[in-house]
């Protein structure tokens, strides 16, 4: 049983955080915060929470945060990286959902932030949180930086293929769809349902900051610089991303073979039989990501489907999986959830 | 461990026994059957399963069915009363979720559902499976019959009202609510996406077959004939029921008082604070009943809002809590699941 | 040719009087005000008016808009009544789509709406904008208020029963369900669509603030004082309105061919044929009201199912029948659309 | 005022064709068919329609077709191809919505719709209807196949580009994404609101039958073989097509101003302003592709977004159009629709 604490759990990684870590039974709740909602119960602003969590809200005291084994970040960015370091100070061990810790040159992250990042020296020291790649890193890691949503359904969509050398690393296309959940919980006219309902758009073309997160990801984990066009979408639902990626093959090779291989003992990544379209809502709610990979009427270009469940495998349950690995728990412990359909 | 079989698994309702029991940790999945699609892994029809239920479907077969501890049907009206009598014979356990065993009058039944009930002999042994009215005589049922969805919404909403005698009984409305999944798995153009989305409206106002039921069974309870006008809706949504009752005081009294001492040992009632208004997505995906009971500008007109998930408490989740109070398992094993939201 | 301002145009009353108005024959669109959006192009604001609408946004001038023919508020309550009695005294005619006249008794519009009223001595001269009950008085009219979009699918539905004194006046139910774009363009974190979509929920139980307004209405219009329990529901869609109207019978009569007669030569009340149950759909985008009356079982429960779309019969396109009763024009004129199903 | 007749008026295009000729003031609405409603008031099955269409379906009969001066086929592909040669004997020009003269080549039409063609020697007569390409030979045309959906945004997309020489034409990718209605008013479980809602999905991943036609329609257009990669989505909304188009340039240029050159005169191609992303939302019910031209990063990959409505642009719109530009009236009559917005 270890000691938890989530600071700013008034969002949607946060509600999620809770909905699974309340059922994990290594999990001692103990504190979380919110300057805004500080003194209202967590049930409160989360019904589907009553009777399973009894926490209050209160305002986050590093002494108090100290205290827990581990600590989520489901803040905004800039948040985290102005508590963290106090806590790894202390030996807290933290998992932050937030961007603060997802690259390692902090030029291009103060360049995608557009504000300076007051801790870059934790950099090195933090990990990236996809287990796919960085389990062993991540066991021992006293900081783990959880994979954005769109991130982690590019990159395991894009890994067996750039790991075996098949395409052509400079000229990927990642067409990705999220639903609005994405955009988090926050008072916005663009994200009402009235402006969203019925209707799908792209957005963030000229660059999103998922972008030099992918880029430096897959860059660094296969050894050769990759540069991709990442166009994100927003599609009238709640949850789930669908991510459509394109790559030029180099060589033939069989592809199906090639992901099962991969992921063969992967718990969370799920490689679907030959000819698969696989749903977002396969994945609502679970955590898992769901791949196919086809290449359309033989031609040179590989078409890789990707979903996830962007609250869970695209955040708070890649969180857990995280520190399922960080303190020896098996890896799927509380957060083998079934997805629901319909 | 008890041995369960579904009968009809392709329908919602089966989808969502399986995504309960396969987490269940008293029960065997040992059959489910489907004329239809015999053969077919259940995880390809359902790819949330994926990685959690291996059956196939398998042609329905009495002598194989009889081996289970317990069989639920999951099927439209008319095929239980076939099968039921055989099981029941041989001494399997039965919960219907189908409409075959749950009225009292076999004349009723068949106007209602327009075709002659084969086997009503079994009415009197068949247990109304509503667990905060009929719990006692659950326990040692070998049949029971799961409520409609809409009569649990509604009969969980007005028993206490009725039960204090405090409601002119002859004069109940119930203007309810539903999803479009409370309609089912079959193929029907008016059900399509294109035809329900963004759209509201009334259906079945001249008379539909959950009004019977509810008729009855508040009827039988409260030793009194109530009568109501019922009112259905097909909300744009997929999951979710929301129940406005609405009934005429006869005397005043603490409504909020009544409501939680009528549920306060149940696990699966919840009745909400003073002035709280329910949403159907704080039960996506749970088995419970929220109520919140209201006397808009203390006027002689008591308002219940009721909200369930058609599916959980209102299908499949009341099944297995039916089933838990049946093989003495505690109530809430396996379905004591987090709502999800957003 | 007449010339059009509008006060407040970034909302979405605002962008459907534009939709409706751009291609009305006898309209010459002068002037949108809007202080936060002043110089930008409506068509910007607004992409599917591009090609249709070349106004840009200016700052509300008095004198400007009192240049006008007619002006239209599209704006929250308390702004109308600020700017209302300079346009009345130099002879502008206006058509106010907020609350601020829609009451004659001043006290309890201060109740209901919380702050001073600053011109309450317009009430008297202010026409409630409903065609059906007020066409003779609305031609000659400096002032029109126009009523609310639950007030106007409430009473159209209420009205034939009311006026032949066919219900109990003291007891009518109006349960009603809206969808989001009824709360506005603006910033709010209750109507996002990962709060809303495929949820429902009753809101305003204890007192909305047309509860008032249909009373009053109802009560004048019917000469016997009328009370009634409205319970407002936020249904998953954009637009429409469905009014399930419940009232007790104090003789039989022939319902259908009541409502019939009632509306006969209304062109935009569609009494639907006997057994009919509309759809919301059946009417986006058109300034109609649809109506079905339904006696259940043959109980002494009468049940009107009336529906609307908010923004057009329930607003935008009601103050613009307004507008051609005032002017003399063809009542139908530049509103005559066809609902758009699917 | 011309004769117009619908075969097959029961699908979403057919009810689209009605809404938008119901206005038309050049068109007489004399005959409609179905086989399966015959009899059937046409407003009894689309109330939207009430009070605006009187006519009632009809059996299909070639003496009363050829009567009317132009017929609208809104039917499955092999309905067309049996009916047209007779009607075209007769001299009655035809505009056909469906796929059955949409391609030159008759063994790839055959192997794509796995039927024989019954009348491919019409081919050549038959003029593909996109009026941006084809103006010229649609005014004497007695024989126009109306574009698909997803060819009309997706060529419409790439033209300026393929014209120009300035991409790539053998890697074209099309990431498309369309609303439910596209796949017809049909029975059908994938189709149903409880299988599609708040969920996305590609399909159609190892060919779709709108290949070949984009395929030829670029090819022919633009005297080189064009191949693409084609990769169509179902998004969770009724309407509205998304077509996110990638292509590779071979040299720079200024993309705005070649799109803005080459629709400058096209009443219904909207190429937005740079930097735009246009919801499908804003062209709702309008008859207008919005067409936004990026070069995200500066890469050597051309981003091209294009959203029409599926029903109108997309199908029952650009009939019309064609028809327009058939009988000489002017190109918007009737179809110069405003978008709804929300």
């Amino acid at each position: 049983m270890i000691k938890v604490g989530i600071v700013g759990g008034t969002g949607y990684t946060g509600v999620e955080l809770l909905r699974l870590l309340a059922n994990h039974p290594e999990v001692s709740l103990d504190v979380i915060t919110s300057r805004s909602e500080a003194g209202m119960a967590v049930s409160e602003l989360f019904p589907n929470l009553r009777g399973h969590v009894d926490l209050k809200f209160s305002e986050p005291d590093p002494e108090v945060l100290a205290r827990c084994d581990v600590v989520f970040f489901a803040t905004p960015h800039t948040v985290a990286m102005a508590l963290v370091p106090e806590l790894i100070k202390r030996g807290t061990r933290v998992i932050d959902l937030s961007a603060d810790f997802r690259l390692k040159d902090v030029e291009v992250w103060e360049q995608w932030y557009n504000t300076e990042h007051t801790c870059s020296e934790l950099f090195e020291q933090a990990v990236y949180g996809l287990p796919e790649i960085n389990r062993e890193q991540i066991k021992p890691a006293q900081l783990v930086a959880v994979p954005g949503c769109y991130p982690t359904a590019t990159e395991l969509g894009f890994l067996p293929l750039l790991e075996a050398g098949l395409i052509d690393p400079k000229h990927l296309i990642a067409d990705a769809k999220t639903g609005v959940s994405g955009a988090g919980r926050k008072a916005a006219i663009p994200m009402l349902m009235a402006e969203t309902s019925g209707s799908f758009k792209a957005y963030g073309v000229s660059g999103h900051r998922h972008l030099p997160e992918i880029r430096e990801i897959l860059s660094a984990h296969c050894g050769e610089d990759v540069d991709l066009t990442f166009i994100p979408h927003l599609a009238p639902m709640v949850r789930g991303i669908h991510a459509t990626l394109y790559g030029r093959l180099n060589k033939q090779a069989d592809l199906q073979a090639l992901f099962e291989s991969r992921y063969q003992h992967e718990p969370f990544v799920d490689v679907m039989p030959a000819g698969s379209m696989p749903e977002t809502r396969s994945v609502q709610g679970a955590n898992v990501c769901r791949i196919a990979v086809h290449q359309p009427q033989g031609s040179d270009t590989v078409v890789v489907l990707s979903v996830i469940d962007n609250l869970v495998k695209g955040a708070s349950g890649q969180a857990i999986q995280n520190m399922n690995i960080m303190f020896g728990f098996e890896e799927t412990l509380g957060i083998d959830v079934i997805a629901t359909m319909p």
